[in-house]
């Protein structure tokens, strides 16, 4: 592979998957918006470029991994972005999570200039994504996604074309649905157990092997028991991921009743001051409700 | 062990447990109010009995498990009932799922009597009840409970004390709110999935495995996908089990507003009439409101 790799975005996912893609033994040119950000990388052997039009010139695939959709739109589409460095036969490969209907939108506009687009979110997180251990969900042409498998393969372990272009972003929300309503349900768990009086420690361990079981109880339920409340995933970061959740079953006339409760949920954790904490921190919720504290 | 046991209520958990402590050795004596139901253990070697008050004059310990709270109350303390037949010194375990604080005004009724009381309420279906590998929560005097173990041993696989009588059943709740509120999420996953026009098998293969899971998703799911809706566990049998949490809820001073959505979410497929479907089949009332199906 003598392909040319850029990576837009040093964040707590896109600077260890920049990363490993250099330990993979690929060029890597990247850009922040924070210079600061992209000091190790560099030390490591990455160019660091001055604009994603800069980079977008240097290189033949780039990468992009920012908070939301309407910086995905800056870093690719706005001034001194991707597209004025941009020429034909590149391809972007998005590792945010943003907007599939967006998503399509800003696929067409890259393709009238001959660019190809994958959406390709991840999940697991910033061990995951230290580890080369991530699931990635990509949508979009599929040829193009078979062409760009090396680059995925440094990146993650489990990956998997989910259809046409916003298809990965749908498979990514699908699973943020799970998250916070599995986070429900494991909060909703501890806070009777607590109010009953049960020790929550055994009851977690008795129920977690059972058909009650889930990751968020297996991995979160011990944290709460303990007041353990740190990040993890943030609760501003899967709040952001819910609107796009709640404005994609809109789009598709699709009721999500469950989730729009998660939301309002974490929406009174983020009113006492809480969005920085891990999407454990729901229990606050459940504690101002019933009047009680854990541990 | 010289110990008689007598088991009431042949239903489809019951059954199977009583044979497997006549197949461990005991010897076991059972009551049922449909004869019928008894036949084949019978030609295993147990002991059938007209009423619960004979079965109580005939063994030392006791078994239960019935459909709901006032069903252990007519067996255990009605006319015919245990309450007519038992004697000082025996032991009476209930494997029902019932109300908490029933338990503990039934567990006061019994110790008068001088007969101790356990509950020890189940998880793990009628497979787990087959294969001797249920998981059993059970509360009361801990050193009753200890010299209950050989009969727990014959039954499941995972066995806890924990607590106060009561405290069992609580356990059980604890465990049925996350297979409720777990559905809820596998159901507006898998929702949102056919609704975009992602292909569900590949979507639930992708987000099983990360922090979305759930033995919920990872279970019923692929059910879901394949619309086989059969029980598992019936919908009518949750949905008992919803009202007994949100009495203890209530009691406890504790909204608990995932755990009424899924109940209401249950009711909406009740009144389709699928109150004998299984759990899964909460995705009709999704289908109804988004106006799709699956498959």
């Amino acid at each position: 592979m003598s392909q040319r790799l850029g990576y837009i975005g040093m964040g707590i996912m896109g600077n260890p998957m920049a990363r490993n893609l250099l330990k993979a033994g690929f060029s890597v040119s990247v850009y922040n918006r924070t210079r600061e950000k992209t000091k190790d990388i560099e030390a490591e052997g990455a160019s660091v470029c001055s604009s994603p039009q800069e980079l977008a010139k240097r290189v033949d695939v780039i990468f992009t991994n920012v908070t939301d959709t309407p910086d995905v739109r800056a870093v690719l589409l706005g001034k001194d972005g991707v597209i004025e460095g941009c020429r034909e036969g590149q391809v972007v490969i998005d590792n945010s999570t943003v907007s599939p209907r967006e998503t399509r939108e800003i696929a067409g506009i890259l393709a009238e200039r001959g660019v190809a687009f994958l959406d390709a979110p991840v999940s697991g997180g910033d061990i995951g994504a230290q580890k080369g251990t991530l699931t990635i969900m990509v949508g979009g042409d599929k040829a193009v996604y078979e062409s760009c498998m090396p680059y995925f393969r440094a990146m993650g372990s489990t990956i998997t074309w989910c259809g046409e272009s916003g298809m990965g972003q749908m498979t990514k929300l699908c699973n943020q649905i799970l998250c916070a309503v599995n986070m429900v349900a494991t909060c909703e768990c501890i806070s009777l157990a607590k109010q009953a009086g049960l020790d929550v420690q055994t009851m977690l361990e008795v129920v977690s092997k059972g058909a009650g079981g889930s990751w968020a109880l297996a991995n979160l339920g011990p944290k709460i028991a303990q007041g353990d409340l740190r990040p993890g995933f943030m609760v501003q970061l899967i709040q952001k991921d819910l609107r796009l959740v709640m404005e994609a079953a809109r789009t598709a006339s699709l009721p999500l009743p469950g989730t729009a409760l998660a939301q309002q949920l974490f929406t009174a954790v983020e009113a006492e001051g809480g969005g920085q904490l891990g999407t454990q921190a729901m229990i606050r919720t459940f504690e101002r409700l019933g009047k009680f504290n854990i541990p």
